[in-house]
């Protein structure tokens, strides 16, 4: 894992599934893989959820893996008919879908007898995959060029990241810090506020309210690569608050 | 709203924010909207997430809107600096953004003195846009051609939806019946699952695993918009369930 480089390693996530497009299933994977590459120092820059359908699927991933760095897909791995994601991505990269030994030798030494027709479909790979270490079920996730495969189902796609990271290529991490305006409303922040952003252009300020039914507050959160810059931006924004909070009649 | 058609309406969710590409706020939005539109008969296509930059939105928007019969946006339409919507999706219709004089109207009425320059953000549209209305704090969404722009905030967002929903276009519904496979792993499921898929292709068949950190059950979703052909393939899942849950050794 490179630190403290310059370059800013940018991803995307693809989440891949019906269920989720339906509202069956609620996603929690893409706030998931968000936190976690924001921690290893990766910017995730976008996320999409896409049908099981070839097409879609990879028309996506061509969309997504030619722009970052890297690609991270969730769900259509398992044993069923609908479980297509290696035929998307096969046909994304332009090869064709086949067993993976190594896959296909787990899967044997795991389930032994039960290893049907249907669960050898979780040893489907786009040609030229490495296969993502799966310690919870075993069935393995896999990468080709610069997109990983994972499983849809939250904790073992959490446990696929955890092997996956150690490989990956981070940048400086982003620093943050948050300033909570308890009984501060985005419109009265939002001038001044706007002040600081152009006084700092190095440092990025977001604006956050949140609504308890009768009335808002507002977080301000200012993220950086660099100490110093935010160090400075937030202190302003600290007293910005302290002016806000401490007017009468708020 | 048209109901009992044969068209099929189709809608794509695009939320924007930073906060939620960082992992600091968790999206809420696209499995309510997903939800919802599947209950009025409208399929969720495709979802994004992208941040907070005009280039991003517009390309996004552009890609959706033409594409899909709606898009429904959210986040992006407050009062401070990094609050962009507007000027995303203004510069993908290719219009100037502008100053609503109805919405303007509102805030001077909704906020009295307390409207200043940052507040007055809140009326800015694409020019062209018709308001959509929020009822619990006012700032109103818009419209422009098949583009919905509503709040980030869940509850807001999800007043306004309310709000949207008679003025569009629904298609003949969805409808779905779920076969809990308790204790029913995918993989002896899906040989013979597959078949029943074959047999029914007016009907949509989705798997889904569960697993409870020590065992996989199964649930088996069938959609189709024709009541027959779903009782149909939904009685064949359920001889196949019972089938393998009868069975000894599971």
């Amino acid at each position: 894992m490179a630190d403290d480089s310059d370059t800013v390693i940018t991803a995307a996530v693809l989440v891949i599934g019906d269920e989720i497009l339906s509202g069956r299933t609620k996603d929690r994977n893409i706030g998931y893989i968000a936190e976690y590459l924001t921690g290893i120092g990766i910017d995730l820059k976008e996320a999409r959820v896409v049908a099981d359908d070839v097409e879609e699927i990879a028309a996506a991933v061509n969309a997504l893996r030619t722009r970052y760095t890297y690609v991270f897909t969730t769900g259509g791995i398992g044993p069923t008919h609908d479980d297509i994601t290696a035929d998307g991505i096969a046909h994304a990269f332009g090869v064709p879908v086949v067993l993976h030994p190594d896959a296909v030798d787990m899967l044997k030494q795991y389930l032994g007898d039960n290893l049907n027709e249907a669960r050898l479909r979780m040893a489907r790979v786009a040609e030229g995959a490495e296969l993502i270490e799966n310690p919870v079920s075993k069935a393995p996730g896999w990468r080709i060029g610069n997109v990983h495969v994972m499983a849809g189902v939250p904790n073992i796609m959490q446990a696929m990241l955890d092997g996956i990271a150690p490989t990956l290529a981070t940048g400086r991490r982003m620093l943050s810090e948050t300033v909570e305006g308890r009984g501060v409303k985005e419109g009265d922040i939002g001038g001044p506020l706007g002040d600081i952003q152009a006084r700092h252009p190095g440092v990025m300020i977001g604006s956050y309210p949140q609504f308890d039914g009768t009335r808002f507050t507002t977080s301000i959160v200012l993220r950086s690569r660099d100490a110093g810059p935010l160090e400075r931006a937030t202190a302003d924004v600290r007293r910005l608050v302290d002016t806000l909070i401490s007017e009468p009649d708020r």
